[in-house]
């Protein structure tokens, strides 16, 4: 029985590693999405009933792929161990969940579209895409807090300052922090600026100040990221490579030092035979 | 009879090759040019006949130019063989194929204004800086595609939930991503978010996170295409250049090690004459 | 008496240097600031009431831990010497003074969010990132100037011909200049040229040449703050891993020179025994 | 008589070379600089009258000093071989031009405001700037027609289909250049979309791929002149400095090259001699 388990498996195994079934699953996510594409445009109802006909096809496809997928594993445990496995079996699973009334149509739905998100995880181009965006995440983490905190400041003194002036824009913090946003997009930033500057007309000194302090952080961390990709694919690109210029630089430093110690010992014997021959040859000729 | 097609061959090689022949193919060009440009303006009918005389000129001289290249050509097929040549080609043969009726007026018209791209066919310096645009297109590939999912999912979640607030910027999926590629240019972007958080207050979510989502992948796109031109530059300079330091300091290595083993075999051998010279030296003494 | 003083130093030492008292004054300033933040919105004045008594017992802690660190130092001198404490004292003692008129409450309700930029001063890693955008100022100081000159001169030219077109955005130099940055922003940047070119047609020129000259401007400083930020990190780097790729290659450089020195010496010697040997040999043949 | 003249001249460049003289121009063409700047704002005639004054002074100390340079210099020819210096000729001379009717007061105010450039030509870090910004241009050139005929193309087009829709914004070629300006920096592009949409449902391509056309070719220029920065600061900090790390490798390589060379000669006499000796001491031993 065991036997059998095993066969089934590597059964399972070899369709999941199969070129022609993958190219499958990427078409029938590419058509899922064209579906949920389409549903929003306005459709006869022959249309949409035929759409609700491919998408419990699609989901049941997903289901059986994602079965596959586990069982092809040897302990259902490796499955889970991987981030993308569990991103897709929260995806698939989701989606079976019946949901018919008003309000749920929409989650439902909603659902529906970030199947298309499937397409990143088994694309291998996209994931290798996605991970390096992950991990350059942490880099700006401090970054984005100090642009926080610059943002929080200037929220509470605009709301201070000119919730009088214009409520709908500087009612509250964070009312105030969505207007700066928008000033630090450059949006429509004059007509909130000329409408403060009316009452109080220093505070261009407040907008400009904003605009560049945040220009200045966004460029810093711009330059911050840039560094850090391209140290890191360096290092990478030196570490597949077995190689990496400095560490060779630093090989040769060090085998240039010993070569050299060898050498001045070698000089010193050298003088020793000098001398030994100068004092056999000279009483020779005498 | 072949040797007679030679020498013409040869007197057709030394007009392409001549300097010019090159510099009237450009004047040519840039006057075609003017005169599409000039065409716009309100003119007298008496300049337009003129115009239209100069643009059959142009027509004949191009056609002229494109058969001495053709000829000039050992094979037809290694004319063909050049990517330049082939768009010379469609260019200037398209605008042989007479157009008269009202409609076809305009793509005549079109037709024309490529024309001026045969500047980027003829002047190497053009030419180069579009070959190296044409090799980063590639690169910026899955970051394209992954743009697009983004696009795609937040254009899919726009239409289902703001279409009913603003029909004309949320109808379905592909007006929705238009709407979305405003917000990502900030093109009164706040307008658009406004308009829907009066009804779902915290829309602004949906905003800020696509605006976030689309600037990092930006800009993690735009250091992929700096780091990708920077390594091919750098790798095509050390090639040209029969350098490259990074392969001279692995060379170093290699040698080194070499040099180092030799001195070791060097070192026992002189110990040896040490040794001999030494047991030779000791009895003489005695 | 002194032995005292000194004890309670370290016990105040060991205070300012314990990690949860650390997360304590991180958490008050936390709390703080969104204190600061919630009384922006409307609210009961029993809520109001609360804040108020939160206020004077987040002033009081701060007094507290200020006088700790203070107490800490061997010398008040010491203390002093740090930017980031002189920081701390200020925003503290500024927030101790009574203020309850309705002009003052405005620069009392300011001083506190103040508070929030203590967060800086308290985490190493925002401290770390404040320090680094401080050294980048003085590398930008003369782009600033020359930025400055361009908005002057245009400043100028526009306030000359353009005042008697639209007072509001031309009256004076520095209304005008603040016109030109938005211009520089691309901030409806149109609709000024337009209104100006209605009376000078030509007046385009005169924005076309501002922004290319400010995107000018701006890209190379920019480039110059990369370029400078790279260079201090890789120096930086080098320098705390005591190698540095280039001064090890130098290294190399000068003790190849003198390898080389030492084996012509060698083979001269070597030379010198040769003929020695040979000298002794040959009569021996003989 | 001609000793005097020397005498002068060696007055005048200790004049020159004076840091407190330098300091006093500066001082100079910053106040000339606020005057111009405060005759753009409502004046009393009082203060206006003292403006004219001021000006008078300014320009016969700016002649003063010009004519004090020139004279300093051995030659004339000298004096005007160095761009800065022909910059502040033309400036000073220009101003000494009478000019007092209505039409030309403008003008004259124009050329006072260039005075404020003198301050890049005197303070020698601005100069330095300059200098760089000027050599980055030809580098830009070829990108700059490319993008000037990808603007071309997509102007003729724009006048082609789009005149009858909105004359104001498509008119000629020339107002078509400057609407798709005003697209490529985004502003208000939507406004100018949607109107062409109306009629043409599929004008979208238009502008999106113009919109990603320019982008990518600025990217692309940005990216080159970074590059281009680089490599010039990099390859002048070498010359500098005497090194420059890829020189030495090279270096490095060569003289291991022949130190290997020297090494294979010495390991072959180095055989010869154990020979030789191997054939004395074995007989010896017999």
């Amino acid at each position: 029985m065991n036997a059998t388990a095993s066969d089934w498996r590597r059964y399972f195994v070899a369709i999941r590693s199969n070129k022609i079934f993958e190219m499958v699953v990427i078409a029938i996510i590419v058509f899922s999405a064209l579906a949920i594409g389409a549903s929003t445009y306005e459709m006869e109802p022959r249309w949409y009933a035929l759409l609700k006909i491919f998408d419990v096809a699609v989901t049941l496809f997903f289901l059986l792929e994602i079965l596959i997928r586990m069982v092809a594993e040897k302990r259902l445990r490796d499955f889970f161990r991987q981030g993308w496995n569990v991103f897709d079996f929260i995806i698939v699973t989701a989606s079976l969940i019946p949901m018919d009334e008003s309000e749920m149509v929409l989650l439902a739905r909603l659902l529906r579209i970030f199947r298309v998100l499937r397409l990143v995880s088994i694309i291998p181009e996209l994931r290798i895409l996605m991970n390096a965006l992950v991990l350059a995440i942490p880099r700006m983490g401090y970054v984005v807090l100090l642009m926080f905190i610059i943002f929080y400041i200037y929220g509470a003194v605009g709301s201070f300052l000119y919730e009088n002036i214009n409520p709908v824009l500087w009612r509250d913090i964070s009312i105030s922090m969505l207007t700066l946003f928008r000033v630090a997009t450059f949006e429509d930033w004059t007509d909130v600026m000329y409408e403060t500057m009316a009452v109080h007309p220093w505070s261009w000194i407040y907008y400009l100040s904003f605009i560049f302090l945040t220009a200045f952080v966004f460029l810093n961390m711009m330059i911050g990221v840039v560094l850090d990709v391209m140290q890191t694919e360096h290092e990478k690109y030196n570490r597949e490579q077995g190689t990496g210029e400095a560490g060779e630089v630093h090989w040769i430093k060090h085998h240039t030092e010993e070569i050299e110690q060898r050498l001045i010992r070698m000089e010193a014997m050298m003088q020793t035979l000098l001398t030994q021959n100068d004092g056999k040859s000279t009483p020779k000729d005498e």
